[in-house]
């Protein structure tokens, strides 16, 4: 699985199952000189911790962070930063009955057929905690773009049907909504609907939407190491993603070009040129054009539902199995900060490469 | 822009712009002992060549590729393979008008912003002709999945709104399809609607699905380098994605757990587990399941249209331009062999890392 | 200093620093299935651990080393593999005169040039500490080779101008003797030497040599991959090391054809074909040839010596200065397990590579 | 055999064999803005063309290379580099009966284990023309070097036993020597041992030393991707090569610290501090110091000689054989400009890495 590692100069090693030592990463190649401290990265764990509402799993778990290297005196040293959170909530027990039985919905045969053994305790390595190392690597990512004064947020845009209605978008009832849900009306509905979903022993998918304020342009490489090529690889890499999409995504499928591309006109007052419309969602042929940057990722519905399911077993015969223990109904309310600090990781090592695309900038670092 | 290489494995690094020496491509790590011929290849490039009818750009060009490297008595060597295919039919001064001003809808600015200046003939390196290249590799990825008994298919599912009915796929109609649709009746509509795009100056978007048969379990790594993430990369990485899918995709975002779960039921008569829906498209963890694999990519409305357009001028200020030359009304015809080219050579560089992911396999190969 | 993750499929990602929090490494991409325990790799580390001889530092640390990830129910799960050795015998005071000074010898003034920063205690991230993250991952690879039947030896080869006669090699001598020398002669007269040298306040350079048995021919990528360009890289990247070479090295540049040439000859009895010599190594066109690899790292004496040296500091002036603390007057016993660890690392790696290089061997394992 | 790739940022993809459509490379990330002519490319190639003098090989090859790509109106674009030198001189019957035998000191068994096939005409890939792409790919760096006033120089230091006298350096000497020795005598004395060697049907093996001059300080990435490390890997990757050393190297293993550290002292009149030795050959740390970059490369001698040889046949039996064809006596006077060519890949692609090594530079260029 030498797969674990993501970025080309800002480079983040993920490690860790739900069960064992702990949960970390090595983040390789973040700049020196930059103020960094645990609370900086804690600030962002805390906003992915279980057990904030009855929205989200039972589990509690303090997730404290420990930086074990490469910062020295409160900044970073160039050296590569690691990262431990430790295990302690665990309990092994909940999970013994899942040895022999392939879980709807999640990766245990595929494991079992790739490895020839498989850590069975609550999801191993595809666990939800393993998304603790994105986060306290991409805290350090957005800190670094905020000094540069780009700023990311993310929130979640729908659960279930429910959608979020931009013109009702509060970043105020953002910081409070459990839901993580911007419009206080349908964060409202969506609650309703949740505990529809808890009452059925079911669970609900849901749209998470990152926007991206301060980008200069032509951040990205033009071929494979798109922008929006690299959000791609960045947000399915999350488990239970979907679909992808930038701007206006799949309505642009359905789009004519006159109606999809952005045209500019001058400020009346200023002259100075401005896109009337925002459908690429500031990327074009995988670079910014230095217009707001829109992103959004689907997640599927949690697979761990308590109903009562088919499922393969590794005795090639299919069992009836219900799943107990403590599961999300919804994830998205706290997979949103792991959208964001997916999307601040790709951003940053895509900045950092920028550096080098041509020879003045050279000369303006060895003069 | 060290950003033309895909891969890891089997390592695929694209060259070229739409006007210069030629478009080709080299693939690094092609296991030795594979039968290829140029026609090999060259029969994938049939596929996207432009010219096939009037749906597509009136430029034409032979596109013949030739192999200059890393094939030896009709075998893959295990060393690099050169492709190169010569641009031929290039008119530059089509393209004189482009210089100062920045097209809508392409990335003309980004170029500008990024490398201080920009190859305004043709797209440069954002052109479609860049696709010869990663079709190319594909060709040889395609064929040997196909020894492995793996088989890919993309097709267009969609143009405009127009949407290819599943249960009217013909194998046999595709084709001959000019518009690559394998259901007649949407084909028909699809014609009708372009041909009202054309008369408007104007142009469409479309959706591609691939679809994977004979893939064995476990195929991709647990974590940044999921099969779906890296298709994600791979699709994003073709100009004009705007939305990448797999399985049910945006739709499971608003499905509940019970619903979007695949369970498993045996087969009356055999006893053998079979999964009785593929909500996920084979893919769960980032890992294959055994069944097959189902992916999507929505393409926005082919930018360059004829209608006049307010752009951008690199003098600050904003013109009126009207885009004159060849251009596709609609891109996903065309494409279609591009999506399915990037699938194969995601898959099989997946499956050469997939053989490293046991001691048991070691010993079969070093006994 | 994205530049801490060296090989491509089995990767090893090292950090931390001599003072901090810990050190350690991130092993991924090791094969599932093979047995391991901590103890596995405790002896390794015990090879390199400090305070085992009057020729070696005083600093006495415990180096236990814990694996945090990756391993289930005694077997490595395919997932990565975290390791930790905390930092416990730390006498930061040691160090504190070192802040504006640039050691000689050392990379003080890079570092401070390249960060514009440095962590002055004990050399940072250029301690040798950082080599039990290196000892820590080629002690796995080991293991897994081991299984495979292959054996790495690495001994020291010459301490200042006395070598070991290959003739007296006594593999039992050699594991108890603290100099790591296989030669009893060598080792009595090199221990004299080192004498003379803690008496001058001086240190000694020395020569490693690793030899690896039971290699599979064909080992190694042609090109920038060979097998001895790798060794190059790996070996090179242990601090102190100013000279690799392979076979008769430094020697064969000297040669002529037919004296360096390996011609072959048949066993009488048995009619099999015999390398008769093996100038080379057991490396050519940088693949094995299925003989004996053997190669050799050259280390500076250590740069931290008691006399009183002249050094620039941070002030731009050149100043007069005394290194005090705790430091190995000769590194090589020390760093034998080193240099025998990056060959495992640097060897299991491209076994793995080299799994994917003919179609052949996909059918083996897709069968 | 993905391992035709070198390089972080500025990436080198050489393809080719000796025989086949032509020989060449893809450099990408390349930064744009460089002016770039084939000739600039031309002058380098030049230099290790074949038939240039009795003591190499008679083969005579135009060697005219072409830019396909990345490049416009005379600058580097910052797209992909694509660079051919088609194949002209080929004679494959002079090797048709090397099919069934493995040359004494070649790759040949190797190839056919791994590959399980070999394309046995003049190398193949492992063919001395496989440089031809390394040194187009060099002249780009060097040229891009030279703009930040940084120069290399290679030149043979030793053929056989005959050494270079450094206090006889002689640069104009140099530019005609046709064994591109810069000290007369040597090259006298040289000549005549080579001519030894002709009549006796044998070769030379030979050492080439390369300078670096105008370097900054804290170039190189210190862990894994050390200035050294990196030489390491690219001068081991030039086939023939058996030994590399930077500074004193071999020697520094016999030295005592207070000899081998270089220490400084401040000019009399400026005051200015100057190391007073450079027996690091200006690495430290795997970091330039800022002083000159020594580093040296030992060659084997031509294994291909006329003599009669016992060598292993792929009937696992041993066979006499005689190589016919032509081959150089000794390599180093053409390969002088291939080891430039990769410590210049290698230092372009660390400066570019290096700029990310601290927050101020991103300020620098995002302001």
């Amino acid at each position: 699985m030498a797969g674990s590692t993501f970025g080309t100069l800002f480079r983040v090693t993920t490690w860790g199952e739900s069960h064992g030592g702990g949960i970390g990463c090595v983040v390789d190649g973040c700049p020196a000189g930059l103020e960094l401290s645990e609370e900086d990265i804690q600030k962002y764990l805390d906003r992915r911790k279980p057990g904030q509402s009855r929205y989200t799993t039972g589990r509690s778990e303090a997730d404290r962070v420990r930086i074990l290297s490469g910062v020295f005196e409160g900044k970073t040293e160039g050296t590569p930063i690691s990262l431990l959170v430790e295990n302690t909530d665990q309990r092994s027990k909940d999970y013994s009955n899942l040895k022999n039985l392939y879980r709807p919905g999640h990766a245990d045969f595929g494991f079992d057929e790739k490895y020839g053994l498989r850590d069975y305790r609550g999801g191993g390595r595809s666990s939800g905690r393993e998304t603790i190392g994105r986060v306290a690597a991409g805290a350090i990512a957005a800190k670094a773009l905020s000094q540069l004064g780009i700023r990311l947020r993310a929130y979640v845009k729908a659960i279930g049907g429910i959608e979020c209605d931009p013109a009702r978008y509060d970043e105020e009832y953002l910081k409070t909504s459990p839901l993580q849900m911007p419009d206080p009306d349908a964060d409202k509905k969506a609650r309703e609907y949740l505990n529809g979903c808890i009452r059925d022993l079911d669970s609900s998918g849901g749209v998470i939407e990152c926007v991206i304020d301060g980008m200069p342009a032509g951040v990205g490489e033009p071929v494979f190491d798109k922008l929006d090529a690299l959000f791609g690889q960045a947000l399915f890499s999350i488990g239970a993603v979907k679909a992808v999409e930038v701007g206006d995504g799949v309505l642009a499928a359905a789009a004519r070009g006159h109606e999809n591309n952005d045209q500019y006109a001058e400020e009346p007052e200023t002259g100075k040129p401005v896109k009337m419309t925002n459908h690429a969602g500031g990327i074009l042929g995988g670079m910014t054009d230095g217009s707001q940057v829109i992103v959004r990722a689907y997640f599927k519905p949690t697979p761990s539902i308590a109903r009562e399911q088919r499922a393969l077993g590794s005795d090639g015969h299919v069992h009836t199995m219900t799943i107990t223990g403590r599961h999300d109904p919804v994830i998205v309310p706290r997979a949103a900060v792991v959208v964001e600090c997916m999307c601040a990781v790709t951003v940053f090592d895509l900045l950092l490469r920028g550096m080098t695309s041509k020879m003045e900038n050279l000369e303006k670092i060895y003069p």
